[in-house]
């Protein structure tokens, strides 16, 4: 194709993959069985390839598509109207490390778990952790602004950037903040970024800001014969002058589907589970864990309290793949990721069943309770198209329920492809035709992977 | 004037107020002696009458100038080109304080001292501490994304704003975010509101996050013969796995001038002096702060080591206060607020001292170590324009100092007036188009605060 043989012209036949394959024209979205097309797969070696990439796609009309490590799950990284996709994970290197300085300068390719892992082996935290961090990279974790478990302590990927290596339209790599930890010279562009799902601008390298790793990270699992009873029970936990690290929640349905994988036998009258997890120095871990054990306790029908390492890492890796049982259920799911203010929460997991059994399939949530934030999924038959277009439609009311309640239609995976749309149920008319305009005046040519983050 | 009177009619005779006072067309910006004019004074009582003023603006092409408490350092609420000066000192609303989920949503013009209050009444924390906190307001630390000594483990402001209530161009009340604790359904609006010093809208009212208040904070005061050893002490406290709740810094000069206020004797040796506050549950604050004894102790000339709530108060006020013996050592001051890269801070203290010398004026710095960011001042006489001149341009070679150590011309106050066109120093010029186009999108008029916070 003229595409791919241009390019290669331009950056050399080892930065253009030969033809195109289907591992660069999905992600991790599921149910939608969504495929994209392309014109051609380009994996720069340089940030100036980047850059080169977008004024060829520029000059020619033709789209644009960067993607990270493809685990994300609103189909934001899949190339729906063609173009140039442009892989990111040939661009892995660490710039810099300062660990005395809590710093860290990389490339958007690098694995999220490496990230993490060079923290830790250096005494620090990276401290936001969505899943799939092993194929996940840094920078469609910040094209995102991914969560994940902890962000109910430390806020979420962007809190964590302090500066962007950027590619704008038509094509120009430029550097927003830096090695910096205040900023308010200029209108915050690196945030605009963030979040920003590869519409506004390709991200090619970012400084993060690290803390000092916590020496003790100790979960508490609490089970309860209810959500209202498990909502309760996280409303003691910060009423009590307690700041945990997460607080995630499993309800009824999700704990079903995923009990016999866990650590440990789940009580016959579980129908909620907390993990609210203390940190900080080993004492003050464990003087928050007892006060913990003691605020969820009350009402609970049992606890659980992981004791070693293994232990823990266990509960955690449990938790981290709550979904593969809950999708493997009836061999499909639709799951989005609401948002509700915190006194919602118990009415958002209640609300999500409801809608299920009006659109007669089995639904359940999970997430992160803390932050209000749910998983609510509708499983499914994939093979039954029936199902599928009622479990549109029920995401579609999960949408209004989050909107009605004050809430988001996304708290980490962002809108992509599958979420189109779903902002104007959210932001008033103003801030939707706002949000309209940043888009045209960063990409007036609309090429920045277009029919991804729509506001209608 | 016409403006006055159409504003009565529409607002009602009390919203307006009679003819100008001084009060509202300086704010705390020094040695400029900078007063604005303006054609109508506004006092709102509701956020819709804000959107009423700037409607009638943008209908008759006047600028609309918002201003909260007035204690801005550069000039951002001082209306330079006329206009409709808009006080939100009257919108002062606590509209929800729900302590059990750690928020709070307030109006714009509830002083920050207040949300500091009511936060700490009910046992949490609203942690930006800027200064002056009596007289500023939160609407102004929002759109300033004020920082303070604890920014440093607790970040600044915008960092605490889940939601915004707004006012945009042509005059629309909008609401962006709200009480929920993630959000990634469309761009980050609000970020790009947060720090954008009235000149892309007005901020009416916000909702904050809280946590639950540390139980004790716990400060060491530390000095050192040099700015080096100093600074030393504080890498050695950063790599020590502790994290501090701030970490402050005086140098020579700015001890000299605050010495006779320090509740100590200030040993005669001292060159430099740190604040490194532990925090946290009383236990882990008091393990905190026998480590940090020891870290600070090692090269320190003496230690200081406030012991109960009485004198550790009194030791945050001097800190606070500091400016104040500074400013009245020979009368005035030119004080900016570079950021840099931890590691060139003790480089940029020297730099702010030679770059004194050169001008033939005193220069001292102190400020925030721990995030980089100095406030580096030159002392002068303020009946002096000889010196006032020379102030100017050694503040020029600080931006420039800044620029070239890779960080930037402000940390907390902003670009107000007085710092108009130093971001074209720091952003390569695309990031510099990007910021103006911004403002135009938002403000196609040009009637939004004119004439600050400008690239060039």
């Amino acid at each position: 194709m003229k595409a791919e043989r241009e390019l290669r012209r331009l950056l050399g036949d080892d930065v253009v993959l030969a033809g195109t394959t289907r591992q660069y024209l999905t992600d991790a979205s599921e149910a939608s069985e969504l495929h994209g097309h392309a014109e051609a797969i380009v994996l720069p070696t340089h940030p100036e390839q980047v850059a080169g990439v977008m004024r060829w796609c520029y000059d020619h009309d033709v789209p644009v598509v960067a993607r990270g490590g493809g685990t994300g799950l609103a189909a934001g990284a899949v190339p729906t109207e063609g173009g140039v996709v442009v892989a990111l994970e040939r661009l892995r290197a660490v710039r810099s490390l300062a660990p005395e300085l809590w710093r860290m300068w990389v490339e958007a390719g690098l694995a999220t778990a490496d990230v993490a892992r060079l923290a830790r082996e250096n005494g620090l935290l990276f401290a936001p952790d969505p899943g799939a961090a092993e194929q996940s990279q840094i920078g469609g974790n910040i094209a995102t602004n991914a969560g994940g478990p902890h962000a109910f302590k430390y806020g979420v990927t962007g809190n964590w950037v302090t500066g962007l290596e950027v590619v704008l339209a038509p094509g120009e790599l430029v550097r927003i903040g830096g090695p910096i930890r205040k900023d308010v010279a200029g209108y915050d562009i690196k945030s605009l970024l963030i979040g920003s799902e590869g519409t506004l601008g390709i991200i090619t390298a970012a400084w993060l800001k690290l803390i000092p790793a916590p020496e003790a990270q100790l979960p508490v699992v609490a089970f309860y014969t209810s959500a209202e009873a498990g909502c309760d029970a996280m409303a003691t936990v910060m009423g009590s002058g307690l700041v945990p690290a997460a607080i995630e929640y499993l309800d009824e349905g999700a704990l079903a589907a995923s009990a016999t994988s866990f650590p440990q036998p789940v009580p016959r009258a579980a129908a909620f589970m907390l993990i609210v997890e203390a940190d900080g120095s080993a004492a003050e871990a464990h003087r928050v864990r007892t006060e913990l054990v003691e605020a969820l306790g009350e009402n609970a029908v049992d606890l659980y309290v992981a004791n070693h390492r293994r232990a823990i890492d266990q509960l955690w890796r449990w938790r981290a793949g709550a979904s593969i049982p809950i999708s493997a259920r009836r061999g499909g799911k639709v799951s989005e990721d609401i948002v509700v203010p915190l006194e919602r929460l118990a009415e958002a997991i209640a609300a999500t069943r409801e809608i299920g059994a009006r659109h007669r399939l089995p639904a359940c949530s999970w997430g992160h309770a803390g932050d209000g934030n749910l998983h609510s999924t509708f499983m499914l038959d994939r093979t039954n198209p029936d199902e599928l277009a009622r479990a549109k439609e029920a995401a579609a009311e999960l949408f209004t329920l989050a909107s009605e309640l004050g809430g988001s239609v996304s708290g980490e995976h962002g809108l992509g492809f599958l979420k189109r749309g779903a902002l104007a149920r959210q932001w008033p008319p103003a801030a939707v035709s706002l949000h309209e305009s940043i888009k045209r005046l960063l990409d007036p040519k609309g090429l920045l992977n277009p029919g991804k983050k729509l506001a209608r």
